[in-house]
């Protein structure tokens, strides 16, 4: 299935010179988004890992099904104050200042092996600091996987050392 | 298996009188997620339905699974400024202020049957909005799924008519 023409490419959004790649599309089409998240498994080969790991909102979208399909646990990383038990926290620069993510202390275990979906890979700002988080704990990155790369954003330079996977790719 | 047992309860969360049912600890057990989830679309029984509606962040970990286990489609439904082509919007009273709710305008067709999905039903505020929502559109709402339900707060009156299902209630 070609996975890419699901995908709706919005001019504009959410400013001008963005050419933004809308998932909601893909995942209107049952047989397509059963395909995208199978895919996003099979992608992966024979990594092992013990659990998946994916930030909101749209990262529960492809994370959340991945993890279901797979049978593996699933560790939600979200925006500060939303998580109800303790919580270790990473503030990471943006264009214009910063922003947080939260995941629960005791979702990831030392020596767990974890892998971390998302639904684009662009810049890597966010997933690097995913990263950082299960490092935190002692986690080990056994991998990313994202349905969507923005390849000229170069954000597996960003990742360099972790094993980076992607589904859809967009050369501009 | 006993998916209450896999909920953590966590007093005073996020204020003081509240027993917030965290469902974090189910999703990290990957055998009980995998359940949980197979679990939300059998006890639709023979429902007839077309697309799973689900609105941000929680509803997305329990909607997009069961929408790609039953091989349907997934209509997300954010808050406002989230999405990124044309969208309806729906305001509704919180207990202090108001909040919205938003649906891309061309994601549910008129005729459509909708299944809303979230993680858990409450006094039942966000779940009618979602209904709203789907019926501005000229979709019919074939029933609603939650994980988990806090019977005492009498949600399914708010819902008067229409089709409820919860895999986990609570009675207090």
């Amino acid at each position: 299935m070609d996975l890419k023409s699901k995908i709706r490419v919005i001019e504009g959004f959410p400013k001008e010179g963005i050419s933004f790649k809308d998932l909601t599309t893909l995942l209107l089409d049952g047989e397509a988004y059963h395909h995208a998240i199978q895919a996003c498994v099979d992608m992966l080969g024979d990594l092992e890992y013990d659990v998946v790991v994916g930030p909101e909102a749209r990262g529960f979208l492809i994370g959340a099904p991945v993890a279901v399909l797979a049978k593996k646990g699933f560790v939600p990383i979200r925006k500060p104050g939303k998580l109800p038990s303790e919580t270790i926290r990473y503030e990471y620069e943006l264009e214009y200042g910063t922003d947080a993510l939260e995941v629960h202390s005791d979702a990831i275990k030392p020596g767990d092996r974890v892998l971390v979906v998302d639904d684009l890979l662009a810049t890597g700002g966010t997933a690097k600091a995913v990263c950082e988080l299960i490092e935190k704990l002692g986690g080990k990155v056994a991998g990313l996987a994202f349905l969507m790369e923005l390849e000229f954003l170069d954000g597996r330079k960003v990742l360099d050392g972790y094993s980076v996977f992607s589904a859809i790719s967009y050369e501009s």
